[in-house]
């Protein structure tokens, strides 16, 4: 346990750094860097188990910044143990096409797990992390081979605290007793209003006590190096529980404003940064300098991670002797590839097929593929039998000493927790042997935005079984009746939102979903049952959008998703009537339609037609495809749901006669042209 | 303390009625109510103070249902103790138009005091509500004339407290000291996944004495109504703690499936409510049946609720004649109406202004009317330096006994809740004294989704104050700039977004937000600086869109708003070089925009010239105003926020090229039509 002047050396390094890069920024958060450098050094050098030079190696320590904004302490950590981080890229801080931008970013910055910065999510990412970790342990660790027994290490702030969404998670870690899961709480009393006691007065400890958790306490996270040891190792030898340590730290340490929340989020000045190089030995003159012995302390460590590597990859190579196949699959699981032919398990429909609610359509993929797919690893937010989202017989995710299930389960009970299931998901994707998804209401998706986002942005692949996805849910009425929530989604960058029309569409989205590494997928599922069409075939809706009734002559394209779809083919036929001809079209995904060749879309959207969309929500993003949008620009209303789309004219009658009323409209307009041609490129 | 036959009966038949109801709607949640009928009974019979007759007398003690799935307890209640609700109301319980919806919504029915369902909700705006009381007595009450003191009292269920958002609420609750908050959970055990312990298993208890809330436990919810009085007693005793009483019930009493989750969600079976009903010395045969000793049993509560109401109002005539401006003030609170002439201190702009960034823009106007409008009543979470929500000077609303304010203070430290405080703005407004907003990042009000929402659909007056809206934020990054989120949040029925681009839109927008009674306004404010614009007035920017350069024989309209605007009127001095004229129109508010009559907004956005819109972010939407759009349709980029401008291209130069693209684009289209055009009228 001794420490010795390199060490210090190395703590005041990080702190420098952090100090340069925000004042070269002139951006950024000193604060939490240089109070968190202490923990950070102890852990990195004797705790964390990591190759840089192999930032994907499976049984690597897990490292997670829950706040993001001292992504600086990250980005120092980086550089000096020797990952492709260099002393231009922390000169970098903050700049535009930096790999070091204003919080962690994992798709951009070797050595980042998940993104992170909103408050609260990176400890529900570690959450998912170490639930990966426990699942892929309990399956593929056997007598002699305990291949996978990595640690996830989160630290987070006051702030990751407040927030509801780490509650939610940190409940759940601790029914889950997830042993290996160690959070350390930068406990400074400051946030960026100051003093935590304005509005942050809880009893932390016993709060965590009361979720599972145990709880160690270090009085002096500034200086006790050795009590930030003994911490951790006490954190350690618990295996039932995860941990969360409560460091005290003073912010901004060595600032001549430490302690208070002016050294929270903007760089210090510059003649503060010279009192702390002086008093540290630095040279005041000297920016992002790093003392050859820092990186030789440093290398140390990264040295006996490629080492225990080394020794992982021999372990692993004779665990493939013995068990090929599960060897095989842990490789394959890695490259985010399904196994061969998996597809084949897709239910096919055809026009006489029944009827079905495209979420029991779901449940029915999910029970075909469970077994080819032995990644998918799924669950709901407290409605199981609503979302259909466990298949027959599966085994849930729940310690042994519960009895109700192991660590080998696939099937998760989030509680009643979506946005904290929703950030979950992102770790339990960013672990990289798992394939992920959840399950609710298509309307609370939305208390878990904060969280889809970010499954976005870091392009992870985890999927919502969104279900009840409309006024179609009926009775419940307008406060669980989406209105807003496609147009919120579709304008997600990288995000697919899925509105499948029946059977094969539905497999579809499952198709796509499932075989697009990183971008995250909704799918928006109905509760009422809905006919196979005619004319939906898997090829044909994994273009994202396709045409389901095509007619010579046609005056009018009907554009439309999921249950409504149905509803404009019988328009056709109220049309017919009426002597007009009309077409039909469904676009089951925005995202992946737009990815389609532009001579294909025009397809499918020709010039020279009006169109009108109808989907019984917003309209909003519609004017993007169509001419003419029918849709639902306000709430909902609770009833039976026949009698809800009777209420708003969602029937064969009220399309047909929009259909007509924008043909009447359009009918002056020579060359017409489909709203698909655009002046210039769009930014994507 | 004592009960008697008609007390047993009284509880049986709110019982009785759950069933009847659910089974004839064949649908809803007959479990709650049926386990929660006699703490329900004892609470209105015995606690409650209220009127039937005036749902709207200040000082009534405020009920809220935060497991609204149980709302036919709420019904039925209601209807026993004489509100305007009817029997019929009752059988037409989920159908269309009723006022008895599948969960209870605060505008349809009298005496739902907040709209509930989306679980977690309710109890937050119970905190609201128990915030409003305490500010409002503490600003009017007075020696001898306790006007405000009523109390909050909150039903919740396991899932309301699995919820982040409630953790948020109730640790800002205990903090605040909130003795007037009286909440009681209904431990049943059971979610819809079956038992809690599946994913549940932590000491609630123990949370919330954590949070600093008193916690008393009821052993026997089912038949203790003694304990069950001594219990809300004894959190009424004290003063200076919100106090949670866990109460053990039997989820759907009385049913053969009684305890289970199948009494959760579905109706009972018909011979279930046949033995029900001869158990319990019902008819079997009759449904809907209220046996009139019943209904005076309730009456007595009512009738002394009244009585309590004319006694209070004699207290307030007096109050009036010796605190007349205070008793005034009271009364034009209660009627959402500002104080006259409150308008002429609302900031105005020329163009020789210096140029200011909109979040601080948006602070000169909270200085400027803050003493005019008493009732405003703002907050941050955690972000007060950066949202500039706090005027000089304000007081802070704290318990007095911290020393950091008191109650009459008009500033709340939210800390980093953000999903808790916009449930608690809801709260808070619908108390009926109070004019709310909060702050955060536009990015983070995402995070508060499901509570914004709920604003809108039960239309009460929230502010959000939403800086650094959009890539202009810079160096924090993609994690924190927002793409999405105004297309969401226009696409949300009843819910004003508001851009502006100067100081004069945003005094409008302040004056639209401010004077709109029944609809919640988010103000999406720039964190960089923003010129004041030639022909930007008050007038023409709360029309939500208007002409801000025009110009004869114009080729083309430049749409925008917020920080691009001036880089529009930029861009048309670019395309004057080239010999291009454009006008420039700004939409600070779509929502406001299209509540113009359509002979204005074709003034703004006439036929005959292509149009193209100008906006940092997800182009969705603006297809429903322009032509061709320029937006950012993919995440953005951490760095100095003119670099990050640049890199996309949003400059008076890239603005000019996608300009003379899209006039290139329309040249050969005869008689262009303004998308304004529709075929046929939107469901709004």
């Amino acid at each position: 346990m001794g420490y010795d002047k390199t060490d210090e050396l190395t703590i005041n390094t990080i702190r420098v750094l952090a100090a340069d890069a925000t004042a070269h920024a002139n951006s950024g958060h000193p604060g939490a860097p240089m109070g968190m450098a202490p923990v950070a050094h102890v852990l990195f050098n004797k705790f964390m188990r990591f190759n840089p030079k192999n930032t994907k190696w499976l049984n690597r320590d897990r490292f997670v910044l829950s706040n993001g904004h001292g992504c600086m302490l990250q980005y120092a950590l980086l550089h000096l143990y020797g990952y492709a981080l260099s002393i231009d890229d922390l000169k970098a801080f903050r700049s535009v096409d930096s790999i070091t931008p204003g919080h962690p970013e994992a798709h951009d910055t070797p050595g980042i797990e998940v993104t992170t910065g909103p408050l609260g999510q990176g400890i529900c990412n570690a959450v998912g992390l170490a639930m990966a970790q426990a699942h892929t342990g309990a399956v593929f660790n056997k007598p002699g081979f305990e291949l996978i027994n990595n640690y996830t290490y989160c630290f987070l702030g006051d702030g990751c605290l407040m927030e509801g969404v780490s509650s939610e998670a940190c409940s759940l870690a601790g029914h889950l007793q997830l042993g290996n899961l160690i959070a350390i709480w930068d406990d400074n009393h400051i946030s960026i209003d100051g003093d935590t006691n304005q509005a942050f007065t809880e009893d932390v400890v016993k709060r965590y006590e009361s979720y599972g958790w145990q709880v160690i306490t270090v009085a002096d996270g500034d200086n006790d190096l050795a009590g930030i040891e003994a911490a951790i190792k006490e954190a350690q030898s618990v295996t039932n529980k995860p941990s969360i340590i409560k460091l005290n730290t003073t912010i901004g340490f060595g600032s001549k404003q430490q302690g208070t929340h002016s050294v929270h989020g903007s760089a210090l000045k510059a003649d503060d940064i010279k009192q702390l190089k002086q008093k540290w030995g630095f040279n005041p003159e000297e920016s992002f300098a790093v003392a050859q012995e820092v990186y030789d302390r440093c290398n140390q460590a990264s040295s006996a991670g490629a080492a225990a590597e080394e020794e992982w990859n021999k372990l692993f190579a004779s665990y493939g002797e013995k068990y090929k196949s599960e060897h095989d699959d842990l490789i394959r699981r890695q490259k985010g590839e399904l196994p061969e032919g998996w597809e084949k398990s897709l239910p096919v429909y055809t026009p006489k097929d029944d009827a079905v609610a495209s979420r029991k359509l779901s449940e029915i993929v999910l029970q075909k593929i469970h077994n080819v797919i032995p990644e998918l690893y799924g669950g709901s937010a407290d409605l199981t039998g609503s979302n259909l989202t466990r298949w027959k017989d599966a085994v849930d995710f729940q310690p042994p000493a519960t009895g109700l299930g192991d660590y080998t389960g696939r099937y998760v009970r989030y509680g009643v927790r979506e946005h904290g299931m929703g950030a979950i998901l992102n770790g339990l994707a960013a672990y990289g042997t798992i394939l992920p998804y959840g399950g609710t209401f298509l309307n609370f998706v939305s208390y878990a935005a904060g969280a889809v986002r970010l499954s976005a942005l870091s392009q992870v692949r985890t999927l919502w079984v969104a279900t009840h996805d409309s006024i179609g849910l009926g009775e419940d009425g307008p406060t669980h009746q989406p209105i807003e929530t496609l147009a919120h989604f579709r304008a997600l960058p990288n995000c697919m939102v899925w509105r499948p029309a029946d059977g094969n569409e539905t497999s579809a989205a499952y198709y796509v979903a499932l075989t697009s590494k990183h971008t995250p997928s909704i799918m928006a599922l109905s509760r009422q049952n809905l006919p196979q069409l005619e004319n939906s075939t898997i090829e044909r809706a994994i273009k994202g959008g396709y045409v389901c009734h095509e007619v010579e002559g046609a005056q009018v394209t009907l554009v439309s998703t999921g249950s409504e779809v149905c509803i404009c083919i019988d328009a056709v036929k109220e049309l017919e009537k009426q002597g007009i001809k009309a077409r039909v079209v469904s676009i089951p995904c925005f995202e992946v339609f737009d990815a389609q060749p532009q001579e294909y879309r025009l397809s499918v959207l020709p010039d020279g037609i009006p169109s009108m969309s109808v989907e019984v929500m917003s309209t909003m993003g519609w004017e993007r495809y169509t001419h003419e949008q029918f849709g639902l620009n306000r709430f909902g209303a609770s009833g039976a749901y026949k009698d809800v789309y009777k209420k708003f004219e969602f029937t064969p009658e009220g399309v047909a006669k929009r259909a007509v009323a924008t043909i009447d409209f359009w009918k002056d307009v020579p060359n017409i042209r489909s709203p698909l041609n655009r002046a210039f490129k769009q930014i994507i």
